[in-house]
């Protein structure tokens, strides 16, 4: 038997939102890897736990980092390279043993998940699948009745990691928008959003699909406060009935 | 009992992609309503055939037009305005008799879905839930193992409907890039990529995650020819180990 690499979308909290894939794919798999913060549970294996086999074998992978930091700083960049490298040979070894490995990414594998720094290190040299998940944005929008594009608009998804004026530029050339990554910049993401005259639309959405969930005008939202797992929504559609 | 509208994501193609939530709503609804062209078999009711209650209600809304015409001629307009007003009173009806009303929607339900137009209609007068679902170009970028937007990438959806030197600016200026609804405009879309520099990297992708699909990088696809349901994946994340 030939190891096997599974990266599995785990949507974006609610468990009901796993696809019947996920599912049996999690049923089938002889080791199920999760990411998580050291001394914090793994949101994504929280997801899924239900679904899980008693007994299976778990490798946890654990991030050295627990607090946010400026992800540029060269100690940063070589602490999380070599974190990676590490996950990377750690999932390798259960592949070498003819394993397959089911990875959990929150939300969907390729679209800005961990799970991306493993595949692109293991997919030259095991065969891999991907199954795709329910992203954050949808299940925000969703969960906020919020169409968001339509026909010909343009829909942009923007870290809000950016700087202030790329923010307001990139949302101004946008009848779409959705802003990740809020957090700690929600105080920039707000003027961002003023300067692109913008603001009056947008919907702030707090652990999206979650239990504990926020959906609340960004206008209307007094403070700048936001975890990690908050989006921001600008929709399209302005010739909408 | 209060009628109840839900619009339930179906994913792109492959039934498996459903999620729990999706087929739990399919077994609760009293009536499954589902957009086709006329003389065509619905895909998205095809996806979740097997997930529908025996002798479950349905109702169909097919479009009047069936062939691809220009979106922006007046009787057009008119024509698609006055469809989606009769589509809305139809169901409003079952509502009105206190059903439960499941409106499918391939991919994602308020991304780019017909079901918008029902649900900007129903919402303001009923209960409304939207189910999200796997979009498109999720599948599609799941099924071709290709990472999109990592970090701090800007990542921009865009409708193959744009002109092309409103498709090339955009490319320049996004890191990732997916185009939707390819379909006849093809060639435009790769003279586009062309003159962004874009169209070494871009990835073409035909009906994702359905059983008759194609993965090929675009420089590779000789003709120009394309269904509907297809796209192009342009990746980012230019600094990947």
């Amino acid at each position: 038997m030939s190891g096997r690499l599974i990266g599995v979308g785990t949507g974006p909290g609610d468990p009901e939102l796993l696809t019947l894939k996920a599912v049996r794919v999690l049923a089938e798999a002889d080791v199920v890897a999760h990411f998580a913060k050291r001394g914090r549970p793994s949101n994504a294996r929280a997801i899924v736990a239900g679904h899980l086999r008693p007994g299976v074998a778990e490798l946890a992978l654990l991030y050295p980092v627990t607090t946010e930091v400026d992800r540029h700083r060269p100690d940063y960049v070589a602490a999380i390279d070599g974190f990676f490298a590490e996950a990377a040979a750690a999932v390798e070894a259960q592949l070498a043993a003819g394993r397959t490995v089911a990875v959990l990414s929150e939300g969907d594998p390729l679209f800005y998940g961990s799970y991306m720094h493993l595949h692109v290190r293991l997919a030259p040299r095991w065969p891999v699948a991907v199954v795709p998940g329910i992203t954050a944005m949808s299940g925000g929008w969703s969960q906020a009745g919020l169409p968001l594009a339509q026909g010909d608009d343009v829909l942009t998804v923007l870290p809000g990691t950016l700087d202030e004026a790329e923010l307001a530029r990139r949302l101004s050339d946008s009848p779409a928008s959705v802003i990740m990554k809020v957090g700690r910049n929600l105080a920039t993401i707000r003027r961002a959003l003023v300067a692109a005259g913008k603001l009056g639309g947008a919907v702030y959405v707090e652990r999206a699909t979650m239990s504990e969930t926020l959906t609340v005008p960004l206008a209307e939202k007094v403070d700048d406060r936001a975890p990690y797992f908050s989006l921001v929504l600008v929709p399209g559609w302005a010739a909408r009935p």
